[in-house]
């Protein structure tokens, strides 16, 4: 357990959403899986609920087939976002949890140690294989003192954000503890974990206190309460401290969230757009503040009040305390419970306008509108802004508006709701029901022991994940369709790629890419790596990768060679006809390949940087096939 | 007023909506109307509130600021669905309206005329013109009797498109009366008025009586009511009854309104999802039966049953009557007020599978998915079928769930929501907002007295409007942006007409194209005309023309002209150069025209189907500059 070395852990739970949730179960029909082997594993469906045309409710479909086939809850659309779901009907303080969203952390407001991963590690985790990661150093956060009036959880992370910046929380998990934690409930600990995200932290843990064991008795679930806390006097390898007491309403600038100025400093920047809600701001609690600061008011007519509440059980919550009442009648637009404008769905702010929002994150774009203007802030500050048409610090409503604070208590009690959760035995008949988009994972053949193919492309350095495979709605409305999507790589650098390297796969049996340094940086996004595989890619030749893309070549059985002489790069053409032999017994031996340039007559001499496993998962032509031959393994001992 | 001959009303009161807003309030600032002169307008945003980016929104502020500028009430996005709001809010018995909206005949309800017609038309109301339609006749519809159990207004409308189809109702106005109008309330009327669209009427009316004025006083404006009932006697140029208590739960099944059935025929259909609300049942009832019959149920897993509320008011008055926690209880996906899945804009059925809805309309692809399946129903139908999972009668919920049908009492007094209302004196600056996808209407020049100008394009038979320019969403989102939209023209029968047309522009000032028989058929998108025109089209010359087409050309200024000799046309190739002079003194003259093809040394007489007002309106280059013109002789004079 030493800082930056690689650990193993069991995952005991993992979460899924419809974004990335639709290739994890190809996955995991593709390994041959029946049955997961985690004790819990829930398939939400919260990013896009639009339903723009079939696309999005096949999607929908198939999702709840294949929940039921593999044995997952399915939390079905509309439902709700699936941290706060997570958090009120299946968190478990103590236990593990693998995530295919990067706000997965958020469950470290009960005590589990949640981390967010790529798609196919959680496969990984659902087939009963530990994730890897590398071990994090703790930063110990001692919470002292008391929010003040008009200061909410909210402004507790944005002031770690002040602190620490984007990039602050690398290699950290961020544990909380102190006084402090007396005056947050466990909603408001799910504000500071799930934004903890936005520091670039590993995770974020609060203990499993009091207010845990009260938070899960309202759920109807006291009895997966346990105690956690830190012992006495525990030590850590970093330390901070936040006087609550001395806080004031924060906000992050457009266009970070770590951007980060306090909120009177800004006052008065007019503003078009407010959205409440998101993950980072799901509790009854949000939206209550929100519509006891509007209640019996109009709503500025220059802005746009956008409620996307965050579960269905949080809107019957609000229904019956005249919440929903108080917003509505305000003038707010109320939506169905989901991710929706936080990611682009919808609600995109209009062009040069500022948009307030309570969302965790404001890059660039990331609203729908490019060059968008997006501030982040917390409910208070929102409501009170929705009210004056500008940015407006919350405080000031006391002589605005003559209002005091609204205090919100705690229930004891709270509506649940259940009706869109369907239980793993709900399955049927077993069988996927796939719309005409979605295509099985494909079947990929071994590595080849020697391969003669063309150069299709020679390209410069970093070459990003978007130029391997363009981004935008278009392209990854086929991400459950590898056929489809695998006609759009490369095709940014040439609109010709998919043509030329059908006609490869034809004559040749694959073709082969050459690149410069850093090699596919840029989005985890694995597509970038199995879309071109589809398509016959067999190996890239290049000076050095980033991390991630480098990972996802193998894991897709493309060969990521590298230059042992840099300057065999420059004598390499587009066209040119490499010739590799006896790569099995170089992959084993661990020696070095030699490549033939049959066009020029040439030798190079190439290299990699691969592990035994990495190896053996090469061999057999991608990680998928490696887990089956495994598995066959195994039910044969 | 003789059946079938042209007259013209004064318009009282306009509706429009943001689909076809937009280019209305560009169209009035064309004419440089500063102030409109109806009694009343409204400027509704309903149709698309999804926001995916800028434009959407920018659309929003726009229609804002124009409606401020005009003097017209704006209904901001969210604030529900033109048809409801209007009458809960605006509508007056005996006004007349003409809207920009097939369903503006649902005001005919409280006993209003009410008429669909392109936004040039309602523009044009607004500038204080008056509509031109052919006199319809009239049908006089008795009802008798009283609705069974489980039976209701959607089952009227279902009966008379049984009987009629979707065509039997051109050049008929439907008047309904008789005992039976007891039993409706004014919002069962308005499901039975909005959808006589549906019949192809040109509108529906009821009298205004005693329901009448109880839901004005509902609304707080019992002062709006003036009684307006037929004479006794009063002979129709039709007649038709309907005996209610004899009326069974109807269903149109796919993909015509005036596909239907009984219920009972199709019963145990499999469907995936419901959807309730629109403009076709569009009242508190009609929400309120629902979560009646789904109350402490839980949705069939199958189905995604998803509620389009009509107006934030009605939203208000759902949380007030426990429906709207009935119906997110057992599972409803609650969305914001709009059109919405109505008009496609999101929650489109997955593919292959039955959507049934309570919408107005299932015409193939409307709801956003092709080759769709969607079925038109009651309220009580399709609650009952989202608790199945199956097309269900009805009234089988008496032995399926040992249930009573619920009956609705009219309130006597609702929650009135006018926070999203702006009234036209909330103006401020005057200035239009107009984000970069939005551009001022273009100026056309008056016509030339001579052109010479290449022929671009040689057509067949029936070109429709498609493909004049392209359907769709990605080429009608520029539809406030005409430079934009214009490069689209002819674009799917030469993909270089657009470059074409703009070297021909500079070469000779415009270009022509020649075309068969019935020329620009299909829809009545003006963009057909306006695109081409902003490119430089100077004339068509054509064997026959559609109607609503060739009013288009004449509106905007392109010369329909035809030929004389149908054989002249197969002399004519592309790239001919046609000289036509004189133009002027034959149109005033009423001559016919010639033109030479230069290129062949040919001649061509040429002639119109124009009216005097029509060649008036061509020679100042089109109407809108006719409008200008007329004002400025008005304001001199």
């Amino acid at each position: 357990m030493i800082p930056g070395t690689e650990i193993g852990i069991r995952i005991d739970q993992t979460l899924t959403q419809d974004a990335t949730g639709t290739m994890v179960m190809l996955e995991l029909e593709a390994m041959g899986i029946s049955k997961i082997k985690t004790e819990l594993s829930v398939q939400y469906v919260d990013h896009n609920l639009l339903q723009e045309d079939f696309k999005n409710a096949d999607d929908h479909l198939f999702l709840r087939t294949a929940a039921q086939k593999f044995g997952l809850w399915y939390s079905r659309a509309g439902n709700g976002v699936s941290h706060p779901v997570h958090m009120e009907r299946f968190g478990i303080p103590g236990k593990s949890m693998a995530g295919s969203d990067s706000h997965t952390p958020a469950a470290g407001a009960i005590g589990m140690l949640a981390l967010g991963a790529g798609g196919l590690d959680v496969a990984f985790s659902m087939a009963g294989e530990p994730l890897h990661f590398k071990m994090p150093r703790i930063m110990g956060v001692k919470l002292v003192g008391k929010l003040p009036d008009w200061v909410s959880a909210k402004d507790i992370i944005l002031e770690m954000l002040r602190r620490y910046g984007v990039n602050g929380g690398r290699g950290i998990i961020f544990e909380y503890y102190g006084p402090g934690l007396e005056s947050l409930s466990a909603m408001d600990r799910h504000v500071i974990a799930n934004m903890g995200t936005e520091l670039g932290a590993t995770t974020t843990v609060f203990p499993s206190d009091h207010e845990v064991k009260r938070f899960l008795k309202v759920q109807e679930r006291e009895k997966d309460w346990v105690e956690i806390v830190a012992d006495q006097g525990a030590s850590y390898d970093l330390a901070d401290e936040i006087n609550l007491s001395e806080l004031e309403p924060l906000i992050a600038c457009p266009s970070s969230p770590g951007n980060v100025v306090k909120v009177k400093d800004v006052a008065g920047t007019p503003i078009s757009q407010v959205v409440i809600g998101s993950s980072a701001n799901p509790g009854i609690r949000d939206f209550w503040i929100a519509g006891e600061i509007v209640k019996d008011k109009t709503i500025n007519p220059s802005i746009s009040l956008d409620i996307n509440p965050t579960s269905r059980q949080v809107i019957e919550n609000l229904i019956q305390m005249g919440s929903l009442a108080n917003l509505v009648k305000s003038g707010a637009r109320f939506h169905q419970a989901g991710c929706l404008g936080c990611i682009g769905m919808g609600q995109a702010p209009a062009y040069g306008k500022n948009s307030l929002r309570t969302v965790p994150r404001n890059f660039p774009g990331r609203s729908g509108t490019l060059d968008d203007k997006v501030y982040l802030c917390s409910p208070e500050t929102a409501a009170a802004s929705a009210l004056t048409g500008a940015i407006t610090d919350p405080r000031d409503m006391e002589h605005l508006y003559g209002m005091k604070y609204p205090h919100y208590k705690n229930s004891e009690k709270e509506i649940i709701n259940t009706s869109m959760l369907l239980a793993p035995s709900a399955g049927t008949s077993g069988e996927l029901e796939k719309g005409p988009n979605i295509k099985s994972f494909p079947d990929f053949s071994p590595l080849p022991d020697t391969f003669e193919a063309p150069v299709l492309l020679k390209m410069g350095d970093n070459i990003s994940t978007d130029e391997i495979l363009k981004a935008g709605v278009k392209v990854l409305s086929y991400r459950s369709n590898i056929p489809e999507i695998s006609k759009w790589s490369f095709n940014i650098i040439d609109s010709q790629f998919y043509v030329k390297a059908i006609k490869a796969q034809e004559t040749y049996g694959g073709h082969i890419v050459v690149a410069g340094h850093n090699y596919a940086q840029g989005s985890s996004r694995e597509h970038a790596a199995i879309a071109p595989r589809y398509i016959g890619q067999i190996a890239v030749i290049a000076k050095s990768y980033a991390r991630l893309g480098w990972q996802n070549l193998i894991n897709f059985g493309i060969i990521p060679f590298e230059f042992i002489n840099e300057s065999d790069y420059d004598t390499i053409d587009p066209n040119d006809e490499i010739r590799i032999s006896g790569i099995t017994d170089s992959f084993l031996k661990n020696t070095e390949h030699v490549a033939l340039n049959m066009t020029k007559n040439l030798k190079y001499r190439l290299t990699h940087g691969l592990s035994e496993r990495q190896t053996e998962v090469l061999l057999h032509g991608g990680i998928i096939n490696f887990h089956k031959s495994r598995e066959l393994v195994h039910s044969k001992g």
